[in-house]
């Protein structure tokens, strides 16, 4: 069971031989370290460096060429939920999105790990209403709201955390919407063998350029299936939602569609403070950044036809935000004016419980904000 | 300003030239990875490895010999709070604990980052109320409990986090102990220069066997500082608690009065289903263990005398505990019985919101559970 692109999906790999195809545009690595060492992500504390992340990264352009990378861009990863905005494209090229009359809030949710700031979850429920279903057919489980302020908010009220709640849950509600206007069952949606993850497989063998029907797999935190797939291939995929020029124009409106909703509304993307909000807020959606669990970032910056994909090697959430920043500022992406106004997000301080300053997240050689 | 201990801790170093001193113990080794490479804990879900941590780790008997390591036993590392059973020597070796009649409760409580589990909170602000002191005078900033059920129980009682919630407030009540016993002002206990820092500091010089007057220096999370040192020498200064032969009689009473405590309230150490509580409870003692932010875990194997000192490069707890557990096996200090009671503790699954066993954390080349 292959969703419709599955065909399409199987082309030649656009990424066979991609090392050798892989160059570094020389201005932009001038001051880069060197090509195949990972990006050097530290935390400090007063006068040391106390740890450090290696971050692997690339940068594509829509036909596979790396423009940027370091680290090991064949390195198998699970893209957690920085692959959202991909699995968002189900939705709109179902037909779901349109009969739903769904806005740029419930899109940019369906790509969202939000903080579930009652804003978030009052969406998630109106939306869910609107096909015909509730927080119980979400089978993403429970999850206390990210921010202090609203799980007391919940606790005093007399709630209690509920699937709604999930970081996940407007991307589960996109899976909801999809089965209910294709007429599949919406019981057991998260399963692989589920019509709608394997029409979103076919979305991503399409992107990647990659039959994933052996791919490795998991299982994410909200239940849905992980596909293992080269680093490289998530920065093309990203590219093509970038610049979807090779794409048949279903995909290219879709593509176009979400890359909208995620502009419009990037504080339904994440929420309060956090770093893919501020950063699509500070930059007026010139980049879309989307995090996931275990040190993944992704992002695209449209206006140069560039996706971006990386993984902390060892999953850390703090190193793959700030390689990110740091992979943005390069690119230009991030002005320096808007660096400055980004500096808590790009190189955010360390404080202790009574809010002192005592250290910095930054990447390695970067002096202290 | 220099405590007691400073003048015996500019005796001749220790551990110059440790490297050269370093031997594996063969029979231990035998399975080991390559003796300078760091211990590798993985991180999986499904079929793939999604992450991974480089830990260094270093053995130490009482004469500084290395007897089992990986990594770079030399690094610089901040101790964090892993470093707390041997602040706690200042509570014991002052008569602080003595002239306040503190039972093992309050000196394991020293020795802790503890849940903020009510059993915890009670013993803390009945302590501070027997010094003459009171919640109001911690100076480490408030933190909520661990525990999302204590945290809900704070709440619906209308409560918010203070400082005796604080996983620090037990190692607090200890300086301010030590402050009120000796006459030294309450106020700014957690400064560098505060008599109760200074007498740590020198308790930590001749423990570590270095001059640590011009070491590199930090704010830890709780406020107090934070001394770089090498790796190495954190783990000597463990092995000297485990067997404090070559300190003088105060100090080896005191090292005897801290293990006794944590091995007979290894609940007041951590808590619920904490690794350090589990381990110490599981081993009834045999191995006592205290980890730290930010990667970092100490132990001590009495009966061996051994230190055991342990830093993830990338600062994550999750490898930390890992590689602890992996040592102790290693050293026999955790029996085959034993580990197979503590195998969600030594290789903890990894669950997703809704409780499914998605994968697990684990010494590289280790099998799953």
């Amino acid at each position: 069971m292959i969703g419709p692109w599955a065909a399409a999906a199987r082309q030649p790999k656009q990424r066979n031989n991609m090392n050798q195809q892989a160059t570094l545009d020389s201005p932009r690595t001038k001051a880069a370290q060197s090509a195949s060492s990972p990006l050097v992500i530290e935390a400090t504390r007063g006068d040391m460096v106390e740890s450090r992340h290696l971050v692997s990264f690339a940068v594509s352009d829509p036909t596979g060429r790396i423009v940027l990378h370091g680290g090991d861009v064949e390195a198998q990863i699970y893209a957690r939920s920085a692959i959202k905005p991909l699995q968002a494209l189900a939705l709109v090229e179902s037909g779901a999105a349109e009969a739903f009359e769904l806005g740029d809030a419930e899109i940019a949710l369906a790509c969202a790990s939000h903080n579930a700031e009652p804003r978030h979850v009052e969406t998630v429920l109106a939306w869910l209403a609107r096909i015909g279903c509730s927080a119980e057919d979400l089978e993403c489980g429970p999850q206390m709201p990210s921010r202090e302020t609203d799980q007391i908010g919940l606790i005093r009220s007399g709630g209690k955390a509920g699937p709604e709640h999930n970081n996940c849950s407007g991307k589960h509600s996109g899976f909801l919407s999809v089965a209910r206007h294709l007429g599949h069952p919406t019981k057991g949606y998260i399963r692989y063998d589920h019509p709608v993850q394997q029409r979103i497989l076919g979305i991503l063998e399409t992107m990647t350029g990659l039959d994933l029907s052996g791919a490795p797999r998991g299982v994410d935190g909200c239940g849905i299936p992980v596909i293992g797939m080269p680093l490289g291939n998530l920065a093309l995929a990203m590219a093509r939602l970038a610049e979807p020029v090779d794409q048949p124009e279903p995909r290219q409106a879709a593509c176009a569609r979400i890359r909208a909703a995620m502009a419009a509304e990037p504080f339904m993307v994440a929420g309060t403070h956090r770093f893919c909000t501020r950063v699509m807020e500070a930059t007026a959606g010139r980049a879309l950044v989307k995090g996931g669990a275990e040190g993944v970032y992704c992002g695209i910056v449209p206006e140069q036809g560039l996706g971006i994909a990386l993984k902390a090697a060892d999953g850390a959430g703090r190193a793959a935000s700030a390689a990110m920043g740091w992979i943005l500022t390069r690119l230009e992406a991030i002005t320096v004016t808007e660096a400055e106004r980004l500096a808590s997000a790009l190189t955010p301080p360390i404080r202790n419980r009574a809010g002192l300053e005592v250290g910095c997240v930054r990447p390695a050689g970067a002096t202290s904000p």
